[in-house]
């Protein structure tokens, strides 16, 4: 299997007066609804950890189990989220929490300062600092709690031979259609599986294409979709890119950004499925990568504002001049 | 000339668990103290901007002039800074400026929030936004109003045609051996000044081997190493690269970050000067492969505790776990 830096390509470079001042190389991948390549840059069979782009994935289990029966979109979208910690984040993972008979303590994530700048600026004029409701996968590891209560098991969910993880495990290998070479550790302690970026492409391309009512999976992949385009502001927050960008394709596409510059689509109306990485882990990249491939297919405005904002800038400093550009070279 | 994407290589890897998750390409190139070419590697013609990097470049105009005759370490060090806006960098600021006779008002770099966590908290907690003196330049842009003064030059001193920016591009291509191939506009609005890694790799040699004494040219570098090794935390600030580097070498070798992961250090008792880019911008690998090659010159002990984390990491989740490291890769 190929390492993340073999057979790479320029895919986007960022531009300072009249000069190529940085580059980052990588790969993508577009699937249609069966799993197969429609088109691909660089080596889609590179393997990658997914990190938080594969949130929906790990959130299947809770569903396909009956765990989450009952749980609404905006529940759902904070289960697949990498939200910014704001109010509207932490407030609704406290109440699910609380419905569990369950408290923050409960967590297994972690805390860190949240990305909303609001929520940091809260906590410091109260000289408080985050809790773990604050980290961007609380709503995940509500998730995992839920299934964990459900299944009856212990309360360490995050340990890699826990049977939440277990289940994770089995759900990511089936529907990325092979086994997994190993796993990290994430950000917020929970493990991440391996696989090929072609496999992950092939796992959006399924979710695309699920609708509801054939079985459980395509149930659960269905739903998961929906309430993640129904609940943008849930996924991420204010000023975020998936935020915008599901907002700007009116809820009609699903995309989840992960850490190291990992990026996926769900593209329901088209049947397709988008993956990306940027070898340099390099979020710009991933960001303007993603959005390109989704004017590409047509179901992004390139003169949205996100879309632009992503994909070309400008690059503005302290006073407001343009200093730059950025310029997406899918070749 | 090449592009920065020309030739490059690997210089360092983020490992995840026992897998490469992420890499970083770049250009590297060490001169000795007449400019030549000692050691390199990627491809050292490639051009870049040095941005900040090149601060004690941009600085040599103001003591070569006489202008900044009277300075002592503290503003020439502040002269060289890409500074975190703690109430060190912007209290000595505002005096240098009040010495002036001028304000926060007359500096042309614009605001952005501090990078210091503790001044951040300060401006929030006081319902406050950032000014000029907040600017990780300011220091900079001090000294070049102070030129500007000295020269009788207007006030709109960074536009590249002011006698203030002309006189710091005859000094940059004189000490880089080059004409500047153009110039693009730096964060804080004065132009930055185009030149191949291995010349400006030459202008690092150079200050090396620079002594007081011999002519106006060595006195200003042999004087602004000097001002950089003995006030670290005025160059950059608590807990930062540059500072934390500095001062592990005791101050006897002087090292610049630069926006877009450009890195340089000046290493007197050696004669060598290093000059680095990393093609993506990656801050982290910048910071790893500086200190990788100041251990392979001898000057950085590898056990000190800013080299090991910055060529080591080890990198820990919320919760403290290590789940990953660096390696750097200098072939």
């Amino acid at each position: 299997m190929a390492e993340v830096n073999d057979g790479a390509v320029d895919l986007m470079q960022v531009v300072r007066g009249d000069r190529i001042e940085s580059v980052h190389r990588g790969h993508a991948v577009i699937c249609d609804g069966s799993g197969g390549i429609v088109e691909a840059w660089g080596d889609p069979s590179t393997v990658i950890y997914p990190r938080s782009s594969c949130k929906m994935i790990q959130a299947l289990p809770l569903l396909e189990s009956g765990a989450g029966r009952d749980l609404d979109d905006r529940r759902l979208a904070l289960a697949c989220a990498s939200h910014q910690g704001a109010e509207i984040h932490t407030g609704e993972v406290a109440a699910w929490l609380s419905d569990l008979g369950l408290t923050e303590s409960d967590l297994r994530c972690g805390s860190h300062m949240p990305y909303s700048d609001a929520a940091k600026a809260d906590l410091i004029r109260a000289d408080a600092g985050p809790c773990q409701l604050h980290n961007n996968c609380s709503g995940k590891h509500a998730g995992f709690l839920t299934l964990a209560r459900h299944l009856g098991a212990g309360p360490e969910y995050a340990d890699p031979d826990h049977p939440v993880q277990q289940a994770v495990r089995r759900a990511f290998e089936e529907v990325t259609g092979m086994e997994s070479p190993g796993f990290g550790i994430d950000g917020c302690s929970a493990p991440n599986f391996a696989t090929r970026l072609d496999a992950l492409g092939t796992a959006m391309g399924r979710f695309a294409a699920a609708r509801e009512g054939a079985d459980a999976r395509a149930d659960a992949m269905a739903r998961l979709t929906r309430a993640m385009g129904a609940q943008p502001e849930l996924v991420a927050g204010e000023g975020r890119a998936c935020t915008d960008l599901m907002r700007a394709m009116d809820g009609r596409v699903a995309v989840k950004t992960g850490a190291e510059a990992v990026f996926v689509a769900i593209v329901p109306e088209l049947d397709r499925g988008i993956a990306l990485k940027i070898v340099d882990g390099g979020t710009r990249a991933a960001e303007g990568v993603i959005a390109a491939l989704l004017v590409r297919l047509g179901v992004l405005d390139a003169g949205a504002p996100v879309a632009k904002r992503l994909t070309v800038g400008p690059i503005r400093n302290c006073r407001d001049t343009v200093t730059g550009h950025y310029r997406v070279t899918l070749g």
